[in-house]
């Protein structure tokens, strides 16, 4: 499956003791089509608040009704805020995380005075002027394989912490196109594709990207927060309202 | 005040007996800043889901904080989806809706088998094909002066029913942005201009114009449903998610 959503409303991805999560409404919804018991694998454990653009997640079955008959289905029981965009067989030893060997992420931000109402829930409004050449700068460190403990979240359970970064940067422009409407201000959009993220990985790299646009630290001492491997040497985690799963990647082969 | 508001969440603009209104928490706000009861007016009286790019509203007080102290605070008061993009002083004969010689309304549509998630809170999504051409003709026949009472809500109170548009017209779209991203699609964008708008006025014409966009009317019955003035004859009325009051003009003297 191909899903988009808007993580505003949900615990996250995975299935929570308590709370409503991405993972459990599909597994309830496929349920209830198929009459049986599944599992979703999704290729990225979004948090509560992050969104996807596309979402890549799978699940085995031995029903037969067909796969746009399934989707159909699905979008019809699953809220407007949650959508199979895309929906088909796979080989069975197709796994939506493992399989996967890169993953972009993209984080919005809103730098200006008042961030207009309907970006809100899809962008971090940051009134302190940000010096986006700097942050670039910084960004350019980050690039290539490396120990990103100093990235991630305490309750991050990855053993292996190395990741490789193919590519993070900057685009800034002076007005967005709401739809129809044009908004004047300073949007930034942060890319990052990397091989895999640590947990919390992408929000703590944001956040410390703007201490760094705010100049509150030097772009170089991004170095130092990699050699540190000590988490509160980087700067605080970005909200979760920005960040957008954008595209995972598999090789061509799968 | 120039307000821009996500309607989503809200029972309309007018205060009512239960549920939060956008005039009622304006007025609560405005009323904890200067400690005033100040009855806040406005330029128009959006329904339950409708979004506002530029309302235009008054109040009178007799504070002395400062127009740019009083905005900051009533936008640090005021949840997410109310925004106050401009506050200043006017003249004390100014009447937000008395004033106004012109009001644009815009209406969005999706017309695509599943639209974006992002777009749910501010777009009608409409699978079945419409013919935009049949519609824009359709929309030339509302041009000019008119009674308007097939287009009115039952609850309309107006005693004149007669109004005068300026400016009507569709704009379609195969690709959007949705700030840094493109979605493909059909992507309508409806414009009415009008020296007033009785009650549902703007989505009751909308909803006939999707009627005919999708040939369960011809464009020229449009002058058969202005000149019945009866209700029941004109389409059903449009959902509130993807109207916005996009701008209230005044004289140049005002």
């Amino acid at each position: 499956m191909i899903l988009q959503y808007d993580g505003t409303a949900y615990k996250g991805w995975q299935v929570q003791k308590t709370g409503t999560t991405i993972q459990g409404l599909l597994q309830e919804m496929i349920s209830r089509l198929t009459g049986e018991r599944v599992q979703v694998i999704g290729a990225g454990r979004t948090d509560a608040g992050v969104h996807a653009l596309a979402q890549i997640a799978s699940f085995d079955t031995s029903s037969r009704i067909e796969p746009p008959a399934l989707q159909r289905g699905l979008n019809a029981l699953l809220p407007d805020d949650i959508r199979v965009t895309g929906l088909d067989e796979v080989a069975s030893e197709f796994h939506p995380r493992k399989s996967a060997c890169r993953k972009r992420y993209m984080y919005l931000i809103a730098n200006m005075e008042e961030i207009p109402v309907f970006m809100e829930r899809y962008m971090w409004g940051i009134r302190f002027p940000l010096d986006t050449a700097k942050m670039n700068a910084a960004a350019g460190y980050l690039m290539g394989r490396h120990d990103f403990s100093s990235f991630r979240g305490a309750k991050c359970g990855s053993r292996n912490t190395e990741r490789t970064i193919y590519s993070i940067g900057l685009e800034k422009k002076e007005e967005v196109m709401f739809l129809f409407v044009g908004f004047k201000g300073t949007f930034i959009r942060l890319s990052i594709e990397a091989d895999g993220f640590l947990r919390h990985m992408a929000r703590n790299i944001i956040g410390t990207l703007v201490e760094v646009g705010r100049e509150k630290a030097d772009p170089q001492k991004i170095i130092e927060i990699l050699a540190s491997r000590d988490r509160r040497v980087a700067g605080p985690m970005a909200p979760a309202r920005g960040l957008f799963l954008e595209r995972v990647f598999y090789a061509p082969s799968l």
